[in-house]
């Protein structure tokens, strides 16, 4: 399979993942290794800054893995470039997750201060990364002020179920001239299928793995199913039918 | 990953295959082995019945792969019941997959008729394995008269529409006391994915790889997508949630 | 709007309904008068046979009203049969909704007795309205052995989930020489539309109607909802396009 | 039913109409009249501004419409509020629809160039009624800085394919203080009925009504299918099951 390129790093695994809601560091750890993962979000907010020993940032020491901070908790462009600047500072990396949600509730993303914070956050050097609405004139303004990728969601943020946006992400990834990663509401190793067989660069998984009682089997189920999908894209699928087809064409019947 | 078993026989894989629409017999020979399959569909009519060097037959001779001659091409349970006896003739195999549809354009099967078959061939010693609707009630009727498996559809026969009765499937696996198997309908690995997930304990695929482009690339991404689907559902996946759940709970906003 | 013709009798009212559920008799029979159907089915275990003063009957006596009993409660064709001519008897019609669930938790139909009822019902006389799986094949044989109209369910009884087997009720429609009525699962106005828009010549709506805490409204809202269906299929929709397409063409920009 | 208000206006119906792809004016005049709209918007661009006697407007002239004049064709903030001057001097109403699409394929709103549109417009004394994305942080700004309603997409204009946005439709209407108009998508009557029934405060049809071979059917057949929805939003539907629930609930089988 075709690895992907985001700025100046190349991934074999097209599965992102996040260290939300793990019972523990332990299980966080042996899933996010399970699942061959190498970009990995961390909550800034979760983060001890200046804390050598901080346990989420050790748990996670690992060659294959990089960190991909998180501007989780903020509602403004101005607090999500003040985040992603303490960031940079703590975790050594200039690649961020623009989150900006002023609701928290549902947690769904602000469009204009995202674009408003990427923009600025290009300017200062970052590689950034918006989680956005499914929403293809958004992605393209985005894609105008230097984002190096967008990560628009699937369905509502932890409700895992599954590309309830399909319609516009078929016309994102149509348009995109940047790496789409479809992020929030995949709950199911089918629903990563589903988003690689669309054409989607990748996807951000991290509810579905970390609340299940088997976290690492379902890590292992969600690589499978990525790679699944985007081999079945690379190799073209066969197009829907309205009407049925017999796979043994019925020229004739048996006994006639 | 739990075998399955039918009758007589156990399967590692939970991806069985047809033989159909392939461009040809070795593209066939090498996707059905790339999918790793152990129980391969395939016409009776399309036998060359008493003919030793068969194409079709030599070409599929390998010590993985068990044959299930089906009953495509007859219109009532009498025709069902003579083609099973000829195929176990010419195939060595008491297994018969019971397709009983009577119209050319939908090839949809007869619940009436297909009960009937199966009663008459459970009693000649046949393992019978039903194609039929997503019906709950003739499933559990099929279970009775002793049919070793039920093989509902997803959706109509080579649409590639994927679980279109999910509502009945679900009833279906509730409810059975034999292995469900759902074919038909599923045209991409998410689909297989999907109807593993739900709990089926197989799904038969033949059209979506035998007309890609690439059956051989297709195949192999089944064969993830199925052990993807089965993996997660025993590892237990996470329920929906009808409200967003934050992947890192928002117990306050970064900055107040 | 055209009239609605099955067997002798015409109707201008696309809307059936049912007796089940309603929290008392005076409720029931304002909201099945508000929804202005003209056929009412009604449970015969319901009627207290043979009793003049029978409440439920009385409160249906009017003279837009047909009845329409339904055999509800019986496992087997036999007792379909049997159902059937005590329900002659005792409503004087010769009209029957052969229901026959075997499964007492999700009331689903069984299509053998349901079919062996059928035929021999018709042979006694009677007009039947089978309840049946959304099974296209099953329909035809219904068809051949006289049932002067086909039942097929959207969705599990009482579960107000809509359309569900869309792809096979569009396929039975296309099908059918005689009137296709859709019943179970129509929860909401909109679901009634959306079966009169594909082309059912009806729906029969209970569950819906009796629980909500305004019987007499979510009737009246039925009616229209039918109507407003079949209005639109009759003058025929537009069909659905893949790609946007402008309700004022845009041919250029406005300041260009 | 209840009225609806927006700004200084009270309307009674709650289908609002548009006049673009009819395929002539009388057509037009007929189809909204049988729709019993009340607010029908209209391209600035189509009109022939200064032109007395305009054959479009003229044919629209009636005590029961107002227009409601789009900025369809621009591109950004400041040609929507140019055109917005110009609909206002042409049309002597407030009242305008924000449509700011720079992508002429789809058709798709730009949020943060309609957000700044509608601040503009707003201090300008303008009624705005902006056209998005079904984007619940942007319908929160968007009502913050004055806008007297909200009209989220159901699905890419002029697909005719219903609500694909319910989810995040959902979440508006849960959270708006303004009233929330579907725009877009609604291609058949049951569409309609379906936004009214999930708690829409009305719809805007156009093409379904336009492009359909009976304009003056469809479009009384969307009056029918929008007071359906409403009344059974007002009147409070049966909530959905998870499972079946008799009508007739089966305490016991028939013959026991």
């Amino acid at each position: 399979m075709e690895q992907l390129k985001i700025a100046d790093k190349t991934f074999n695994s097209r599965l992102f993942t996040g260290t939300g809601k793990f019972s523990n560091s332990e299980t966080m750890r042996d899933a996010i290794l399970a699942s061959e993962s190498e970009l990995v979000t961390v909550a800034l907010k979760r983060v001890e800054v200046g804390n050598q020993k901080d346990a989420l940032l050790s748990s996670l020491t690992h060659e294959s893995l990089s960190l991909l901070p998180n501007t989780s908790g903020v509602r403004t462009a101005k607090e999500a470039v003040f985040a992603a600047q303490m960031a940079r500072e703590a975790l050594e990396t200039n690649w961020v997750k623009v989150e900006i949600h002023p609701d928290p509730k549902y947690l769904l993303p602000d469009p204009v201060e995202t674009l408003k914070a990427c923009e600025e956050l290009v300017k200062l050097g970052f590689v950034v990364m918006p989680y956005i609405q499914a929403d293809p004139v958004l992605c393209k303004r985005l894609e105008e002020v230097g984002a190096q990728c967008v990560m628009p969601l699937g369905s509502p943020i932890g409700s895992n179920n599954g590309l309830k946006t399909r319609n516009f992400l078929e016309i994102i990834i149509e348009q995109s001239n940047v790496p789409v990663i479809v992020d929030a509401g995949i709950g199911r190793p089918s629903h990563a299928a589903d988003a690689m067989e669309l054409g989607a660069d990748a996807v951000l998984v991290n509810t579905a793995i970390a609340v299940s009682p088997n976290p690492v089997s379902i890590a292992k189920a969600f690589k499978l199913a990525v790679e699944a999908g985007r081999m079945a894209f690379e190799a073209r699928l066969a197009p829907r039918a309205t009407q049925a087809q017999a796979s043994s064409p019925l020229t004739r019947f048996l006994y006639e």
